[in-house]
């Protein structure tokens, strides 16, 4: 393995000469180097860059380098937001191109495709077949299926429908020191054996790296209705958010954005923000068309108490393509951010929201937040330019602050995007659930080079690099 | 460790004076020395029961064990179907005394319990409160949601809403050598770490005994209408199942009775078997009011082109109540039975339905299922009376022979009911699956002494017992 400044040559030509030329770039191609941490100026370097085109090259490529103790980074679509597919050295083993949908049986609810596919384009190839692939995190039109089964992703649809792995039946997957490997498939439901399947879900490329998988989907609910209420305070608003939980309504999203959040969006909203307006909640009712319609008059009902404004007529399309725009509509503004994931046990959202604009403040940084209100998952955000040195640092040291904030409300760092390389220093276990998480890995990968310096407890905690 | 003819006497004592005597019995009490699967002529020994009070007293009692390589077997409400329960010396420790319900927030759809609270109580705590806990595998009121969470138990209504593991937020457990672990709780979703909850889900109690859980409910659907229909012949039956998913309609539940489970439980059926009846289908519709109306109707419009009959009036409760019995039905009726759980893709239900009645034909039994047809799961039967010997050693041919047609089919040899004691040995795992397993069981139990003998691949396959 090289060094940052130059990369070991022998890698790309080893690598080259193992899987043919057209399979392997030199470890210099920018887009390969980071992921959505770009905007905050993380980007990383590697000796290689590997596109297998099948499983078996997949292996064959982790079996070179393993043999070779040279690291191997999992990358999907690069849309991660705790950097786990930046490398630090060795190579970065690309899903891009394995992209075939391998069978679809839609009159089954069943799907097999590699973990290059597109989240978007499944959902569409589901969708054109009276399917709905439920999860729908943001980026889907760049993000891989196999990431998203690496993260576990959420989205806004998750409150109703849960997150990536409930519709994962099967895992084809590459593990040290070269095996290919099924866990799972078609069958729905399978108990002979551990359940490596969902061990591998959320794993973050530590383990494996996921080459295929089975899907479940389900029959597309015939409509699906959008309830967006405005609120005066963030108070009114989460209070609401209990009510919509409280009263028993099941809406399939129930999504969030703060003040801030939403003072930065709101140009682009597809209607009618109301003047005063300091929360937004952004709701969809599901299902057949009675039931939706039922759902929906519900969300109204619950939410016309408090709000200053209710709308139901706002298009469907363009709101869920604004509230996946929130994202950038904020970074933009000062450009750049520092967003984190963090995740609080729902009644306790207001407390979390407002800490997030508090700890900010004490650092002088704007904070603001944004999310899946019903699932208490926030996106807290702190706003700074790239280039902006000291507030780069200031955000550092407010992140810090902001996750022992969570912790108190009895929370977790993360709830959908992962520990990556940014918040693994952070993350607590108890000593125990650390050794166990360390046994794992070692169980899967004994030399340490899938995804190294990624999600799991460090050997010698505090000794990292803080990011 | 004594012997099955003579317990060690000291590991009782030692334990008592430990725990205190009113939390030990001798190994001797017969009720904690057998599962279901006593109906098989089934029963274990042991040195000891170990009833704790607490996860801290179950942590001592592991502990004490650990350190004097006493196994220790996990034991749940004892209503197991693979054997997963018996003890085969060393020590049982049951969840009978974990009975507390710790919190109960039915705003918030959540309730944490001890291992030991019957699912049936938890189910009707749930249901008092407006709330449904979906998971209803057979026998649930006598089954503890601890020893449901260590099967990862299905049921009827899985097929909607999955099985016990997607209702689990976090896990309370006991691990070697003696430690109390938390992972996951309230959170609705958590990435910060492997997912050791799910890892623990499905394990048989060879990683953990499970002392207490955190689970999601959700509103309790407004209606719910069963839907029955019998059909002239399997392949008609098999075909308006697969026209039901084919057709996007989603029941809640969606299992079936062969011809043989049907002859046998037809008698106390709570309505009318037309003559001529080869195979049922119990299916549910629930939702709102109007939305459970309208998926009964698309029931009965998809039933009523090939069906003898379909019923829509059955009183549900009775239904349910009858269907949970026809286990014992089919066991009465030649005073004993083997029953496998198999699993198949959903589509070659028909054939697992045939091949069943077709091995225990060539091996002079009666072969007969009933089952979630739904998701392709079989509890697959052949009649025979305990105390038939050669008619039990039969169906230890037979089975063999069932496994050997599941996986001709692309099924695997359990669905819901795991592999325990009875079924590892069956088991076929790729090399490097088989040998992960073995690690991650070391990660947790360096000794092994979890379970011993249950669910995971033997070091040396096929050396062990078949039972």
């Amino acid at each position: 393995v090289g060094t940052a400044e130059s990369p070991d040559p022998r890698i790309e030509h080893g690598l080259a000469a193992l899987l043919g030329r057209d399979q392997v770039l030199p470890g210099t191609v920018a887009e390969f180097l980071h992921d959505a941490t770009e905007e905050r100026g993380i980007a990383g370097w590697a000796d290689a860059i590997v596109l297998p085109r099948s499983a078996d090259e997949a292996a064959a490529a982790l079996a070179w380098c393993y043999e070779r103790d040279v690291p191997v980074v999992p990358r999907g679509g690069g849309t991660g937001l705790a950097g786990g597919a930046v490398p630090c050295g060795g190579v970065v083993l690309s899903t891009d191109r394995l992209q075939a949908v391998r069978s679809f049986a839609p009159e089954l609810w069943r799907i097999e495709v590699e973990a290059g596919v597109r989240t978007a384009d499944l959902r569409r190839r589901a969708r054109e077949n009276g399917l709905l692939f439920p999860p729908d995190p943001g980026a889907a039109e760049q993000s891989h299926i196999g990431g998203n089964i690496a993260t576990n992703a959420g989205g806004p649809h998750a409150f109703k429908y849960g997150t990536t792995g409930a519709w994962v039946t099967g895992i084809e997957a590459v593990v040290p020191p070269g095996d290919v490997v099924q866990v799972g498939g078609v069958l729905r439901k399978d108990v002979a054996g551990l359940d490596l399947k969902r061990l591998l879900i959320g794993s973050e490329g530590t383990l494996a790296l996921v080459t295929a998988a089975w899907l479940r989907l389900i029959p597309a609910p015939e409509s699906a209705f959008p309830v967006v209420a405005f609120f005066p305070d963030l108070e009114t608003g989460c209070d609401a958010v209990g009510s919509v939980i409280g009263n028993g309504v099941v809406p399939a999203a129930l999504d969030y954005l703060d003040e801030g959040a939403l003072r930065l969006a709101a140009r682009s909203y597809p209607g009618q923000v109301p003047v005063g307006a300091a929360f937004a909640v952004l709701a969809e009712a599901d299902g057949s068309e009675a039931e939706a319609a039922s759902v929906r008059d519900d969300l109204v009902h619950v939410f016309e108490g408090s709000a200053l404004a209710v709308e139901t007529d706002v298009d469907r399309g363009a709101l869920w393509r604004w509230r996946d725009g929130v994202s950038l509509a904020v970074a933009t503004a000062r450009g750049g951010k520092v967003s984190e994931d963090l995740e609080v046990p729902v009644e306790r959202l207001a407390d979390a929201v407002r800490g997030t604009v508090e700890v900010g403040r004490r650092h002088g940084l704007t904070g603001l937040s944004w999310g899946h209100a019903g699932d208490g998952n926030l996106h807290a955000t702190f706003l700074v330019a790239r280039d902006d040195t000291s507030g780069q640092q200031a955000a550092r040291r407010a992140r810090a602050e902001l996750f022992a904030v969570t912790r108190a409300l009895g929370g977790s760092i993360s709830g959908e995007h992962g520990l990556g390389l940014l918040k693994r220093e952070y993350a607590e276990w108890s000593r125990p659930v650390a050794a166990l998480q360390r046994q794992i890995k070692a169980a899967f990968d004994p030399k340490g080079l899938l995804n190294p310096g990624k999600k799991l407890p460090p050997d010698d905690p505090g000794s990292g690099p803080r990011l």
